[in-house]
């Protein structure tokens, strides 16, 4: 399609586009894909939009895939943005809405990631695809896997929800249970997968995650009129979505879709696994590892995140900030979602209404501001978290 | 909108619009919702589907709501249907495709018709909702019911999975759990509802939970660009979806949208709980209670249907058939889509397959024809069925 080169996030390195990359090959940081967007806006606009398929791939110009028929989907994303009149009130807000990717196959945000990482390992032929997961992104992985054809080997922490364990498993991966968390089955991959011949799938670490993820930035502007809110939360474990939504906000502008204005972007942490928010409190460009993470948001307990850098950097520039919430106050909003508003979301989407309480106190965001929550799973997956 | 009035699908009586019905006041079976299909083809053709929302309620001209300020959404139908080669190509099927439902609010098809009954309960002015459920009717009226703002009353058998039981108490509704099937929880409505003050919204015994089911069958054209499949399994609890497709083609048909040819259409059971393959088979018109009903699919644990008559006639009027399938083989289906396709099928769904297999080898349905396996929800909604 419209990819022109891959370029490393940190020193700027060029690579070329049709091959196949991990880390930047001189200083093993991100690699960020880049497009004609002239080219893509010849036949992608706005108005072009009308009609096209309701899924993430209606923007498939500015995504990589080169072949159509490479495209392993399973109708992921444009999943609908609800305005929450009632979860609003009780926090004194009008202009509330939720992003709810729990529609999405697999339960979970990381069908976006997957389905462009997987058709693209199709299109470059790569055989073995290898993942370390805290869960999520297993089931997706395990799900665009099989609808591929290709086999998966997936590591996941042993307290992972026990869901994510039984769906790969009833998709045919290849799962192993390690003692320790999602940096140590990452770790595990990375010590293995030149012996296995596996193409390391692990979020940033190949280029196309990213992509699909960013379709939620150019979702969102268009289901808000390409209008984009005042503030968004975001819960954040290895950041890809926030990261991608940044670079989807700067591709639009590019092609004169949005101005300039950007959302705050705020993360969102737990208590138990902050390491994004001691860096942003410090004024670190990068994380430290965050020693004994632990909470119930599986998705968050990720203690050290390659893009941390990035997820800063857009963070500030944004104007916005990151927050920590306590697992009790999660659960508490997981139960406020529901009551209010029927939606049963993840913890790690709930957190961010939980943050979103401490923010109007604190005063960072207005009564009156138009906000987006971001609820990245469904609550089915993390039956554990409840008392039945 | 466009309804004329509402129809007794058994003696014909009629009934207002606009006023709170649950069955027909003559005979005590189903109302049937009649439109005026010359004034929705007004606005409402192919074409001008063209750029709708992407929800099922972009056919908004053949459903009851009067004030779209009543709509109760949290984004359900429009459900990607999936070809499927991989999972065809196992059993030399060229031309297979899955609906997948586990991809609506809630993770079930039960979502369409909860969210057509919870609106037109608002704009009808009902205060309090009751439902017995096997299972995913309870997690969707939980839902619509809390995003309604009003109180919801669900009625399960015990052994139902417990992600239902979960995700209805995390929504704020008030579950009862009993001893028994899903018969006897509804004769737990019926013998309190009067006293309690509660509008029975159990499926067929008010008429709008069709209504919103139907729009599988709008969906099934118009994904298929107007040409319907030849054959349609479909697993059949309560029949709603069965019977609602069943009225959609004769409404697009009285539209001018497709001809008069109808796809024949299998009602999937399960071995432990068969009625209609049952009564199909004796050359039945209305289906005797089944003894002793089990099956680890909850919902096919419906030992008698009120709509039975209604979809053993659509059934034999369409030129298919009833076919009871073991749980095993439903639980060998699920992995088998799960391992050639990456969905993650409800027990339900994956019976679909199984009993596909089985027409196939009688010869009932050829390897080349066009075949759509209706998937009504997520396999995470029934962990116990499987080892981990």
């Amino acid at each position: 399609m419209n990819v022109t080169k891959l370029t490393c996030s940190s020193c700027g390195e060029t690579h070329p586009a049709g091959e196949i990359h991990n880390l930047c090959r001189v200083c093993g940081l991100p690699l960020l894909v880049e497009y004609d967007l002239e080219a893509a806006a010849q036949t992608l606009s706005p108005e072009s939009l009308r009609g096209r398929e309701a899924s993430m791939w209606r923007y498939r110009e500015v995504l990589p895939v080169e072949d159509p028929a490479n495209i392993v989907s399973l109708g992921e994303g444009m999943t609908p943005l609800l305005s929450v009149q009632r979860l609003g009130s009780a926090i004194g807000m009008k202009h509330l809405y939720i992003k709810d990717e729990g529609q999405n196959p697999t339960g979970s945000f990381k069908a976006r990631g997957m389905t462009a990482a997987v058709s693209m390992a199709k299109e470059l032929g790569v055989e073995k695809l290898a993942v370390p997961s805290a869960g999520n992104a297993a089931g997706a992985m395990a799900a665009y896997a099989a609808r591929a054809g290709l086999p998966a080997y997936i590591f996941m922490p042993k307290d992972t929800p026990i869901a994510n364990v039984i769906e790969c498993r009833e998709m045919g991966a290849r799962v192993t249970l390690m003692d320790g968390l999602i940096t140590d089955c990452g770790a595990e991959v990375g010590r293995r997968k030149e012996a296995e011949g596996w193409f390391d799938v692990s979020t940033l670490k190949e280029p196309y995650r990213i992509e699909g993820k960013k379709t939620l930035g150019y979702e969102l502007a268009e289901q808000l009129n390409w209008e984009l809110p005042d503030a968004l939360l975001y819960p954040t474990g290895g950041g890809t979505g926030l990261i991608g939504m940044w670079k989807a906000f700067d591709e639009m502008e590019r092609m004169g879709w949005i101005d300039s204005r950007r959302p705050r972007i705020y993360s969102v942490q737990a208590e138990g696994c902050a390491p994004i928010v001691r860096a942003f409190e410090s004024g670190a460009e990068k994380a430290e590892m965050f020693a004994n993470a632990h909470t119930k948001a599986s998705g968050l307990r990720v203690p050290k995140a390659i893009g941390d850098f990035i997820m800063l950097d857009a963070i500030r520039r944004s104007h916005g900030g990151a927050v920590a919430v306590s697992d009790e106050a999660m659960l508490a909003s997981v139960r406020e979602m529901g009551r209010c508003e029927g939606i049963f979301a993840a913890p790690e989407g709930a957190a961010c209404h939980a943050a979103l309480v401490q923010l109007l106190m604190d005063g960072k965001i207005e009564r009156d501001e138009r906000v987006v929550i971001f609820n990245t799973g469904c609550g089915l997956k993390y039956l554990e978290c409840f008392s039945d």
